[in-house]
């Protein structure tokens, strides 16, 4: 039965049930973390092989570069091409960078405030620069923008992608927006795979500023969740088609397919941007870690088909722990008609929401001892208008922990829902 | 018999000579590269064990953070108290960064451009900012403050450190100054080591501009080569002394200690630089490789000794090369009179100078087969205004190639000077 359908005596029974059901997980003592998109230590131990995968003679690259040494600013011609599939691209696409992308990002932003986009003015030379945040989204590029004195202009997130009439409309009339954030495959947190429509629509922008950019993340573009996943349209091989390559840089990385922190990051954009980004990398940088490069070239055994089995193994491990996410989610909340949340096909994430309620949710379940994503934390500034999206972590915890989570945020969502109607 | 005391039959005569040595060295072919400041191969064999010295069960750090995952922003607190050492600070004053320190000196001038320093306006907002550029210098330093805008102001280097005198009177007037670049020991190109009059008087500085810091760039703070080094006062601590500790940014590398390219950088501040610095990278990071952190302190077996130690074996390695360039330098040009060079006691670089003459001896060492590093190339704007200076790199070349390289080198030397004169 819907919660709106219950009468007084029912909701005042149902409060009861669970108020002693939480009064137990209080009484036994809980400690649990589900606030960040990590790896657990079981994906880590599938890539301790990069450990010991460098033998110490082995620091050449196939061109005879040492590997040791200075130089290659850009990345090293076999791990473009090894990479390069990643994103759907040609090795000459791609730049091969150090072990973040968030890095990269900051860089390309910090960059355009500083130098501008290709001949561009600075943005930091204008009194007012504006990004678009699709959301709910990842808090740290809202982070980087804001940090960078960029106003933050909210976008609803649809079914395929953010809202592009919206998009369109404002970035066609107002050249104080320079960028948008995209995470286009798997979107954090609510996991969207931007539709063929909206990446074509994206591909033929035509902004009103000349100096405006995508800023496409396409962190999980290989993090699926099934074993026949998506196919999407590429955004620089759209925007090529229409003329309009110059308008997107690329990012990836491979924090959650080797090690976070001790990764690999792709940068991807048009031959003139490109060519743009290479000379301001000169200053700096004198260049990446050709051995790290080197390192991943080698545990793979240069072949692209072996990440791509690599991310099933990853899949094996976290899928189980998405499904145990959303059975409980329809189990304990399903009928009741309060909440609706994603099953995504991959990425890290399960975006829950219920109206007026992110907030007492995340208060409850830290109470009861389970560290959620605060709340609001997936909107700029932190301020989630409707309080009511939660970021759900399933990957970190094992499977038992995640089990017990599960049912102290589902009594957490309960409890927040009568205390609104009682 | 100096050049200038020479009758023209002598001058003519030496001229003969030199000119036939030169047809000789152009007729062998050479192929020599002497441009950039990089360890050889042999120097790089000494760190070959770092690429195998992490088990594939060795991630943990002291303080049992998985440094395979997310987490530990400003370094491992056992890599901070292992590299302190290197800049005479305590772990504290320390944060371990990525494998480039030129890349945390861009991230930190690119961060005051856009966020200021502690609470002040970003440097970006003001219509000039300057920067003085001690010369000759480094020219990826001068490279980086052109890149972000800003103007370059020359300031002579003395015997002892840059002129302190003009430093003084320059940052006490004029407000648009905010930075200087310091290589305090074995300053590249010269091999100045800073004295503690000259480090104790930056310590002291009171400039105008309150948002004014000195980059401190200790590149070769333990790159000595000889057995005795020279023993610096520490700017932080006599900032400190004096209540001034806010005024330095402070960097080294190991680039050219372990492996350039996949070394670790470090950052040293005081306690409120570093509190606002750690906020700052978080926004343009989410942290650094730590198991690369972890390599180094395994292959130092966490001792500084053992750093010490094979900072002598590179000693080793490269200090009869710069005996070589001193020697042949002497041999053929001592009486000569037309130039002069360095004798440093450490670093990477041989500074000459001949005065009027700098390009045409790169030229015509180019013309025979030995590439040097562009001749202006370590003052702002590659404008040398005396086109005196050169710079020479010992380091790379086997001693053959470099005592080969050196003859067609002071052979150039003297053609340029009997041009001059003749």
């Amino acid at each position: 039965m819907q919660l709106k359908e219950m009468n007084q005596e029912a909701l005042s029974l149902l409060q009861n049930t669970c108020q002693a059901q939480y009064q137990a997980f209080q009484a036994a003592g809980l400690k649990l973390d589900m606030s960040r998109g990590k790896p657990s230590p079981k994906q880590l131990d599938l890539t301790n092989g990069m450990q010991t995968c460098l033998s110490a003679s082995d620091y050449t690259a196939e061109n005879g570069l040492d590997c040791r040494n200075y130089g290659c600013l850009d990345g090293l011609p076999e791990a473009k091409a090894f990479f390069a599939p990643m994103l759907g691209l040609k090795p000459e696409d791609v730049i091969v960078c150090g072990n973040s992308s968030l890095n990269m990002m900051y860089w390309a932003m910090s960059l355009a405030m500083t130098n501008g986009v290709l001949d561009s003015k600075p943005w930091g030379k204008y009194d007012k620069v504006k990004v678009l945040c699709p959301v709910p989204g990842y808090d740290r590029h809202f982070a980087v923008s804001q940090f960078l004195g960029m106003e933050l202009v909210n976008v609803p997130m649809q079914a395929d992608g953010p809202d592009m009439d919206m998009v369109e409309q404002l970035v066609s009339t107002d050249d104080t927006i320079k960028a948008i954030w995209c995470v286009p495959m798997y979107s954090n947190p609510g996991g969207v795979v931007y539709s063929d429509e909206v990446m074509k629509r994206f591909a033929a922008l035509k902004p009103k500023a000349a100096d405006f950019r995508i800023f496409w993340d396409n962190a999980y573009c290989v993090h699926h969740l099934t074993d026949h996943p998506p196919v999407q349209a590429n955004l620089l091989e759209e925007a090529r088609k229409v003329g309009n390559e110059d308008i997107c840089y690329l990012f990836a990385s491979t924090s959650k397919i080797t090690f976070p922190g001790s990764g690999v990051a792709l940068m991807a954009a048009s031959e003139r941007n490109l060519a743009s980004l290479k000379k301001a990398l000169g200053f700096s940088t004198i260049g990446y870690d050709k051995l790290n490069q080197l390192r991943h070239l080698r545990f793979f055994d240069g072949k692209y088909e072996n990440l791509v089995a690599h991310m099933k193994k990853h899949k094996d491990l976290i899928a189980p722990k998405f499904r145990i996410v959303i059975d409980t989610l329809q189990r304990e909340l399903g009928e009741l008609g309060i909440a609706n949340w994603s099953e995504p096909l991959g990425g890290y994430f399960i975006s829950f929401n219920q109206t007026g309620c992110a907030k007492r949710i995340v208060q409850l379940c830290k109470e009861a001892g389970v560290v959620l994503t605060g709340a609001g934390a997936s909107f700029p500034m932190g301020v989630d208008p409707k309080d009511e999206n939660i970021r759900i972590s399933p990957t970190y915890p094992t499977e038992e922990e995640l089990q017990k989570a599960m049912e102290v945020f589902t009594c957490s969502a309960k409890l927040a829902a009568l205390e609104q109607v009682l």
